[in-house]
């Protein structure tokens, strides 16, 4: 655990300069408006330990996959997150001095996040020789110009004459550092001086993925004024430098304003115009008004979506940190983006769409989120089903693989274990349709486009299932469950159960599809009669003795011993042991047969889910971030409310208080859900199936309250938990939910509970 | 299947040059002398398809190893067999223009490798603008000089006159063709124009790995008479021209001695010394007589290891050319040397050591070279014993786990599910032991060297088994069995039961070990007394309905169907089926079972060989060019002697019929073993367990006749099995062995069984 910023309910700010920790300072002070993002790397640079990264969403490069022996069915390429090319650049000299925070002296540093918003402010006073400069900056990347960037700079001169110059630039010359190759992506293609931008495009590939073109545009601003200063232009790179002389109380305030389109948007030859008229609408407005009108989207989002913790401002800040920066990743604007592992906050992790966004995104955001916004998550797996079917295809299989990792819906991990293995995947997709029908009452997608999906992927089931003759029944081997500590195991309790249900709701849902569809998909008596045979007679591994499901075939054999015996000094254990040590081992990286009993939880009797998670937890190490909250949702319905809230500190401050080690590669933004899951499904007790909103809430000992909103099905809810519990509607139409298993009606007027 | 050569005893020759499969050819027409090799390649070089390539024993580069995620205990590099500096060049041309059979009018080609002694001859007549011009070429590498190489080639002009132009060159400039990478491995060190060599390093590498330098020298003779011709040199590359003058009717014999020396046994500096020293060597004795003292050599191997097949010329062909190719491969020279899968005939396959060499070649050398042959393969394993405490130390596990693929006892290979899964090969290295003290009598390295093999790697055992509580059996977790069609398994049978094997097989032998290594090796009454728990308690997968051993304790759950329902354009399925697919299938690679079946051949009845023959046979795809030998010898011995005859086939011919279309990348040499053993313990019969020579011997059906010799404890036989079977004592003391059952005394004088 290391906390480098200071506990404040809506700022992440600190007072130091954390040189050693320099690359999880920027992690944790990235910026996004879900079209781009940044890390908090310095716009005057940085000659430390840095890892410098602007990403663009959607903006990849499809890198050939290397492994030792090639076998049929791997993926060709794999895809890269690969750093773009940079608008933050501000260089500075102070009467010829670089400013440079590695090197320079300074005091009174100052750094905030301030999560209202996504605004960025850094302040320091710089010491040179006979001079003390006092520098402010501020960043947003804007929610209501996607395209656009805001930087700026002040200087104050608190004593003697200072000269400063001003070095902003565009910069293509970067490249990735998790690469193993030394390979650049981005190849220069212009650079013009009196439009101020360059443009590049991403090297060729010979997979057919489409090469993308940026334009980067910059234009700088004093007083909302534009200034033009030198320009001098390299191969992909544009330097604008302003020179100003300023006497001791003096300031100066230098607005850098940039524009960043793509060919995902705009056509090569149309950037430079198209980027020249967002410009003119940056210019239009002040930097202040600019800010307000995003800061205004920002709170229109928080209305719907702030939790309030009173009694532990710990917990406050992470839930928020969390909202903050899911919501800097994406809000549903552009469909054919997704969520990635680490957001727009580092490079590490090929790919940008993992299941995650269905088991752990799409729950948090069906409540907090317009449905919308959601339901743009479900349509981008459905435009992604051509890639589906050919991922099933390359393995030999009918029907629809969605990948583990991809970009295009084709599969990019290149690990057979996990490409070819871990299939469970799918059904995560199919229980995404689920959940939003089940929450939303929205029954369009799956009677259309979802059930494409659904019918695809249990076309792919029902292929991948084989019958055991011994046993007269079916099963699935050759699987990586959710716990990717094992590979390769036979009937993963998780997966089996997943595959039924999925055939199972895919049943019911045909039953009921726009009749356009159903004709189009064409499932045959027989197909459906194979699906039910399947779904009758499959085989789950279970111990009568111990009363528990069993994760897999053969789980049981192995030396069971709590995950407590592991010595401190060698966890995580996926940095201490050897990769054969840890298959073997009963230890369980997270939720596995858990996750089933989370995903289905109106299946599985309080009984069977307590001696499932008494078996289970205790061998969990929780080594995956996406682990601490679905056991924090589960203990806290079992009543274990402390086990519960020690789960929960791990999700709600994993990267405020770098738990896993590693937040210094980026942040873990698909798990950052997983503090709202813990608190809306676990304290609270929130569950939504059978077509009924309920609650079932507690409070963690060392809380005095919390408050959350909701929308549901039309209407804005607010449950404050203290003492008491109040549930108030705020907005729309009378609801019939319940309460502690006792019915409440709710209205606008009078709606508490 | 493709057969190229024709038919003969003795040669391997054909009258066509086979453009579209130039590469199938060169790998049958390699040569080696176990220090060096080469394909058969072209003298005068050949711009059509072809693989270039010659290979120094031991020679070879730490390549950097490439995974998509990398994991704690992963090898660092890969050992990369690199194609070594060309001594062979001789360029022709005629009038000016280049001979380039890919180019060139050409009649009366004749390719032949005569296996009496590993002689490449060829000859065709080149037909140019009013000029015909005979060449006639002869290669090998010497048996009495290992560093010396002979080329020669012949002109007569049958018409017209012809200027002919020899270029013999030395070429350092050569590539790798299976590197991902377009790397070079050689960087030229020096070009010596008036000694007439070149010499060479392999590139630097960061892993400890020392680098290679070696000299190449070259010396032209005509009527055994040197000539210098005019001599040019590039970075890299020495060319020496001749160029004569032709009448018709004339000749012209241009030899060209080449002396390669490496690092391996000359240092750097002395090299040039060493080379001018061994070139005296060579000029002082003709072409002639230097080819006659090899041939001596060879003679004296096949005095001691011939077989003779009456009655199916294709069979004889076969097993003298796999024999011939293994002595060219390895004859016990070089204790730092082994005998890698492709030998000297191609580049495929990192690595030169693999469990092949124990498995395999061991029991074949034993009988057919003079032990000392043997005993230098036992020894290479204990000088890289502590390679081996690396690679166990590497999974956190005590003791000494030997390599998958090696150069120098670190592994090399890169897949976790070979490097820390396949570990059976452990036990191969100690079975090895077992055959070699079980065959000669020799008690010398088991009492010693041996001792330390069989203590360390019993010491792994120990470590890699757990207990499993709940069966209160001990059990091995994630491994690979022999069959690598499934990978990552539970209780592989055979791995469990050689396991069990070895710690019984060291538990005897610490009991007779030299005091010296015994106190070394400190082996503890505890340490004992849990390897004997192990032994007592191990858990073995078996069905006692179907009366088998369980391939591994999933096994029996899969789909199980004959692999004669594959279809046959599916096959080989490595070159159809997903990973995925193969994985899940019940097909099996190569045996398993079966082959703890065939080393523990005394410990199992004849009616669990047959129900478990029955069993796995017919799921055998048989795509490893080890497995069909193994299930010949025991279906000979089950009397399935149709069956064994099948199986014999697609190993005696697997390269000179290209059974696995894959021969063009090199020679499947360690698997040429098996169609000795196919003969010999198979049709044979040959036993050796308990201290008793023994033969049971039939005749396939086809065969009139088949001959073979053994050395045995001192003593020469000869198995003449026909419709009679005789056993002659050709020299050594006096025998006691059996035939069917019944003990025969065999002596010299009258040895007639």
């Amino acid at each position: 655990m290391k906390r480098l910023f200071e506990v404040d309910p809506w700022l992440v700010a600190t007072h130091h300069l954390d040189k050693a920790d320099r690359r999880l300072q920027e992690s944790i002070t990235a910026v996004g408006n879900g079209y781009m993002g940044l890390r908090g790397n310095f716009e005057e640079g940085y000659s430390g330990d840095s890892l410098q990264g602007t990403y663009l969403g959607g903006v990849w490069f499809p890198d050939k996959t290397r492994v030792g022996w090639w076998k049929i069915g791997y993926p060709e390429y794999f895809g890269k997150v690969i750093n773009a090319p940079s608008f933050l650049g501000i260089g500075i000299t102070v009467n010829g001095e670089q400013v440079d925070l590695a090197t320079s002296r300074y005091r009174d540093f100052y750094l905030a996040l301030d999560l209202h918003q996504g605004l960025l402010t850094r302040r320091f006073v710089y010491l040179g020789d006979g001079v003390e400069v006092r520098f402010e900056f501020a960043r947003f990347l804007s929610q209501t110009i996607k395209e656009a960037a805001f930087v700026s700079v002040k200087a104050t001169v608190l004593r003697g004459h200072a000269a400063v110059t001003f070095d902003a630039s565009l910069d293509g010359q970067v490249t990735n550092e998790d690469s193993n190759y030394d390979e650049r992506f981005w190849v220069p293609l212009h650079e013009d001086a009196a439009a101020k931008s360059i443009q590049l495009q991403t090297k060729p590939n010979p997979y057919g993925v489409p090469q993308f073109t940026v334009l980067l545009k910059q234009q700088l601003r004093v007083n909302d004024q534009p200034v033009n200063g030198q320009v001098a232009t390299t191969s992909g790179q544009l330097h604008e430098q302003v020179t100003v002389q300023l006497a001791e109380g003096q300031s100066y305030q230098l607005e850098k304003d940039a524009i960043v389109v793509t060919s995902r948007d705009v056509a090569p030859a149309a950037q430079a115009t198209t980027a020249a008229q967002l410009m003119k609408r940056v210019t239009a407005q002040s930097f202040a008004a600019h800010l307000a009108a995003h800061t205004d989207r920002w709170e229109q989002r928080w209305a719907k979506s702030d939790v309030v913790i009173e009694g532990d401002p710990a917990a406050q800040q992470g839930i928020r940190f969390n909202i903050a920066q899911l919501f800097m990743t994406y809000y549903g604007e552009d469909k054919r983006l997704n969520i990635g592992p680490k957001g727009f906050t580092g490079e590490k992790y090929g790919g940008a769409t993992y299941w995650d966004t269905e088991a752990f995104i799409v729950p948090m955001y069906l409540a907090v989120t317009p449905p919308e916004v959601t339901r743009a998550l479900l349509q981008y797996r459905h435009d992604q089903l051509p890639g589906a079917f050919h991922n099933a295809r390359q393995q030999g299989l009918a029907g629809a693989l969605y990948p583990m990792v991809t970009f295009n819906g084709i599969e990019c991990h290149n690990e057979w274990e996990i490409t070819f293995e871990e299939i469970h995947r799918n059904a995560a997709i199919a229980f995404a349709i689920y959940q939003y029908t089940a929450y939303t009452g929205d029954e369009s997608y799956v009677k259309h486009d979802g059930l494409e999906v659904l019918v695809g992927t249990a076309r792919f089931w029902a292929d991948r299932v084989h019958f055991s003759q011994r046993t007269q029944q079916y099963m699935i081997h050759g699987v990586t469950g959710p716990n990717e500590y094992e590979n390769n195991v036979n009937n993963n309790w998780y997966t089996n159960t997943m595959a039924v249900w999925e055939l199972q709701y895919t049943l019911e849902r045909l039953a009921k599809g726009d009749a356009d569809v159903v004709t189009a998909l064409a499932v045959t008596d027989q197909e459906k009669q194979h699906w039910q045979a399947i779904i009758d007679h499959m085989y789950y591994p279970t111990d009568d003795q111990l009363g528990i499901f069993v994760q897999q075939d053969n789980f049981l054999d192995k030396d069971l011993r709590p995950a407590s015996t592991i010595p401190v000094d060698q966890r995580p254990i996926n940095q201490h042991w050897s990769w054969d040590r840890i298959l073997r081992s009963p230890f369980i990286k997270q939720a596995d047969v858990l996750q089933g009993l989370y995903f289905l939880n109106d299946r599985f009797t309080k009984a069977e889910k307590e001696r499932n998670f008494d078996f289970y937890e205790p061998l969990t190490v929780h080594e995956s971030s996406l682990s601490p909250s679905i056991h924090a949702v589960l203990a806290a319905e079992l009543g274990k409310i402390d086990k519960a809230t020690e789960l929960y500190a791990r999700t709600a401050r994993l990267d405020l208080d770098d738990y896993n080690h590693d937040t210094q590669d980026g942040l873990h933004i698909t798990s950052m859900s997983g503090s709202w899951l813990a608190i809306v499904q676990g304290f609270a007790g929130m569950r939504y199936d059978h077509d009924q909103l309920r609650f079932h809430p507690q409070l963690p000992k060392n809380w005095r309250r919390y408050q959350f909103k909701l929308n549901y099905r039309g209407r804005l809810l607010a449950v404050d938990v203290g003492q008491t519990v109040t549930v108030s509607l705020l907005a729309g139409p009378a609801l019939d939910m319940a309460i502690d298993g006792k019915p409440v009606h709710l209205e606008v007027e009078d709606g508490h509970a």
